[in-house]
């Protein structure tokens, strides 16, 4: 039991999440409380009871839960969408070192530098969704600086004017890409209009995985419905305050005194936990803990890139007929 | 809590949609208050409490909470299929691109003749789906001034008749496309069926999601289940307005009174709010603020287009060979 | 409020689902309340209040609206589902029309005659399940009458002789349009193998949406889970007949009156119309005014049909060298 | 209304699938009912009433709905996957028939073996999952003797050693579909690899349905799931066993006397009538009534399939130039 | 009723998974029990069953079943899609059989090798992610031992550094079939740059399975996600302890006593249970009794490979054309 709950509250992610709106919760419940107490005269105590009890009756009609629920529920799986549209450039580099083939330096240095466009393709375009991305590489310098870009080529990305949406010109390296697979067609490098066509296919796999995630960047789930539930999570909590003033009566209207709202702050821990997991999913691209890590994911990427285009390419362990016995 | 609520009233989102309907409900609830509270005898008040206390079991017994999570749950991934159904000319034009190959004249102008159709298709399919683009082409003239159609083709596509549905003529730009195609195969451009394969398949799967559009926005979602909702959301607080009143007993049969229906008030926002999430994803097609922005679309796919198919038509920096160093 | 309810009322689309069953409901509760009103003794009619009382209680325990909610989630995303199933015939005589060129007569017939055995494809797979299209062509005589079919097909069709499912001879036509694309392929219209396979292709996408329909519509839901749905909404207004008789006792045990039982009607309303939903939507071939309305669809596909393969066949605006400025 | 259950308690599925428990429910309850009436000093009564007012309580708050909703959502998801995945060989022998042309007899018995083969992949596929099947064919001489498999094939079935999964040979005769296409190609009847290709896609769908059923059956829905909902059912019927006895208290102290617990048979209806819908779809494959009919399937394709390859091959009625009127 | 009970408990999976975690709860419920009724003045009693009523009735407030049932409902999902992520080696197989033909020696050897080289990566990718893998094949040696591997492999292997992380070389063996195939190409066994095509495909599907299983395995479930429901259930029971005491009071403020909690611990088994399932499917690579079986599946992949490659290959039994009869 406890096993299971202390690493989290070591790592702190739920509590992390939620102590600030916690305290102010319980800072405001003590307040109303010590004027209950303390400052009322007993008829008016007598009133107030009447109001608490009339208050916590209330929240037990928010139907908290399912809203939660179905909301979550929602996001959980528009978020889980997010994470499997990152593109990954594997099959296309494996796909570019079956058919581009040659160890002769021209060959190796077009099949690297498709690696290092599809790389800096990531970049570009992540750069405007992650704080990640865009705090390593804040500027386009940093592109060059880094040999994701040569300075010929900057000059080149920068001579193409987007007006609409300036922030859209990561296809641009998918561009260059395209057009090397045609040289190396027209060459005779790729030996049939087929093999052109299987590198088309999977650029398009890759390019798609970027702008689908633009896609989900750019249509937000309704305004509306976050509305909707943050307004009944937090207007549970303002008559919980009320609601949940102890010394209180219970059924058989006999005063009862739990010094502590312990069930209320149980509650404030699922439900606002519950509401926090909506709403750091909803921004999956931000620099918070849950957050894709997109400087892995480069890192992991770079290296793999040069592997499968230049350090595997045609590698193969030698076979050996007389191994055949049976 | 508050820095996630104002810029939402500012924006006025979910007060926009239901102030109007969360007055007029204030509004009779106060009729009915003022005449319980002044106009009855005491005796009419008693007979008129036990009303109050019926009607407001009733309210406790409309499961709102799961209908519209069911209903809304439902809406709203109907609406996300719809976001992505939005055709984007991207990857038939970067198709195109690959494999229309030259920089004379003729060339460029079949290029960009099919990036233009492939825009006009968006503007003739989008006018009868959505108000906005409506708005910006409400005739065929508009196309003309606005260089998206020539007179000409004007011409050969009013002597198209379409009898059971006139609107359905968006898809001739798209047999044009097509027949430039075959043209571009018959004449050598393209130089192997595969090619021409591969730019029927992008052509097919660009239509498609104009097509697809269509079917959602013929099959509706059943019109009963729409009034099951709403029934039950008015019917609910028409039974609150009587519930609700004050002063009221509370379990112990002491009387309460709060002189404003906070609660009541609070559910209104988010049982109406949450049927209007429904209601403006049910038509994502108008023109309000959570719809899409079919306009910024056409302006962008614009620009991209042209860029792609002929500004970066076979751009690429040079490759030096004597960089490839370890 | 009203606006989004009247025009329902005025098609009448819930009310003409549920009156029926309505206004057996309110015919009972009155027999009862009558008897209960006048024809009991005051001590009987003690103890009959004590049966209301337990009954309404009862109520209270049927969770009608998850159960509801499941079961009408599942059949709406089964009738959905079965939405895009139709099949439409644009994607193959596109096809056809990009690949099976030529205006000599010859070859106008064969795309025309594919044309008209998609429709007859069409028309007779769904003469065997829907009651429309049923209704219109009732025998075969009326296929060669409408002219879907000449005579000699008509003989030929005829001859197939099927016998484990005598009505399962839709896929026929399918057959013949795979022969003549096989003999266009074996005369050379055809210029290459790929060129059937995109044929092959388009044609057994269409033939399958036909085929899924079929197996949607054999493998039924279960019977089972639609008869608990119905039992426990049944039997929860059985007992509410009992129930929401009136004069009955509120809470605090004093007599409340209501004439007509109002919000036992608004719940018939949602649950029976919940209810009804599910019951439309399971059988969504029928003749009702929810259906799909086949006939339409077969109307516009035989317009559209003839306008890809015929009229729109090679047809595109001249393109002109000079408009390139830039 | 009962029009509508009745054909169901005729044709009895949900009755049948619960009768047992349920006489057996109402056998203990009356037992139990026996001793509180007529045994018990009224002393003792008083004392028993209070534990019937309070396990009357407890099934208040065992939410079996939902816990039922959520799994047996589960449960058809994941049964009307498996409807899909039923692997029907039409689209195979479309390809069959298009690409393996001639009338020649060679060639019609290649296809006519190939049929033949596709159906004795479905039973051997479906005998190791379906007791229907396997009641057909309960042993490899019912395959030979029903024309399945001639005695030489059976021979060399019998040749191949699989230990890990004996019953998993399913696949052999799908490995001789394959080395007839490749002989086909190898002798020319095939023109092109693409045939090849077209033939072996068509044959890797086909495989992969009866694959992807194994996989199904062999990964079960967990074992702790189906425990809980089961506890949790049978668990409330214990309950209410005590629960539910009258006379009782209703909510004013009055005592309440029905001496047929209607409710809570309705209740056991449709609680253990769901479980049930539960258990039967979690094994679709067993030979219950809502289980799939292997056996009208196989008859189906046998005809089907012979119908395609070998009396509609090639069948195409002829097409006349002079019917070309417009 | 108990015979789907029983093998339930023998087998133990219920009950073994939170036995423990009860006896705790049952440990604790008594000790609070015997200070209660032995060593509490009447007084005390009276005071502390005041708090007993408000702790059960803060129970009655917790909805875990919803919360239970969204959570579950999410990670069995999950849980589903990564069993359908299982990499099968057959289909590529299959197509290396039909494609890579000959039987000769060096032929046999590569179809044997390229079988030999899937089960390898299999063997690296599932030991990262499986315990029970792991634990059959420790290090690279066993891999030699078990001939999964040549000694020269195992050095070329061992050459291959990747930084970012470590484990990740299991395509290594991917990228040496890729590099078979290609030579196949170049040698010319293939014979049609369509047919590399083909193979390149499917071993791109089979090594996406492998890739696919990293991601599920690198993203995880939102850990708040996870604390919110672990507290939920701990919380609500830590409640129960002090609420479900006996002696205790119904709601007409009768004494009842239950000695043994039997309510509460059938919602201890219910609901931690339920939360068991989520546990044990969130991590479905572990070594329990409801996780994979990996080592199975590798058994029956090395069974089946090599027959499919060899000894099934170029298998059919002779087709005679006398035996068409008709």
């Amino acid at each position: 039991m406890f096993s299971c709950l202390c690493p989290a509250y070591a790592q702190g992610s739920l509590w992390k999440a939620i102590w600030k709106h916690l305290l102010l919760f319980i800072f405001l419940y003590y307040c109303i409380n010590v004027v209950y107490r303390f400052f009322m005269t007993e008829e008016q105590q007598g009133i107030f009871l009447r109001y608490i009890l009339i208050f916590d009756d209330f929240t037990k009609y928010i139907p908290l839960t399912f809203l939660l629920g179905f909301y979550v529920a929602m996001i959980v799986r528009r978020w889980w969408a997010c994470c499997q549209l990152i593109s990954w450039p594997d099959h296309l580099l494996f796909n570019i070192s079956a058919l581009i083939r040659g160890s002769d330096p021209e060959t190796r240095i077009i099949r690297r530098t498709i690696a290092r466009y599809a790389i800096l393709t990531s970049v570009l375009a992540w750069r405007s969704i992650s704080l990640r991305v865009l705090k390593r590489y804040p500027t386009d310098e940093h592109l060059v600086s880094s040999g994701l870009m040569t300075r010929e080529e900057l000059v080149i990305f920068k001579n193409i004017h987007v007006k609409v949406d300036p922030h859209q010109k990561w296809f641009v390296p998918v561009n260059w890409i395209q057009t090397m697979m045609v040289r190396c067609f027209e060459k005779g490098t790729l030996t049939h209009t087929n093999e052109l066509r299987v590198l088309l296919d999977a650029l398009e796999k890759f390019r798609n995985g970027f702008f689908q995630l633009f896609i989900y960047d750019w249509i937000a789930i309704p305004l509306v419905y976050t509305q909707v539930s943050t307004i009944s999570v937090y207007g549970y909590f303002a008559f919980a305050l009320i609601g949940r003033q102890y010394p209180s009566l219970n059924q058989f209207q006999q005063p009862v005194d739990i010094y502590f709202p312990v069930f209320t702050v149980l509650q404030f821990l699922f439900y606002v936990g519950w509401l926090k997991v909506g709403e750091d999913l909803m921004f999956p691209f931000g620099a918070d803990d849950e957050d894709f890590e997109f400087n892995y994911i480069l890192d992991r990427n770079l290296e793999v890139s040069f592997l499968i285009v230049d350090d595997l390419h045609n590698q193969v362990p030698p076979v050996y007929v007389e191994s055949l016995k049976d």
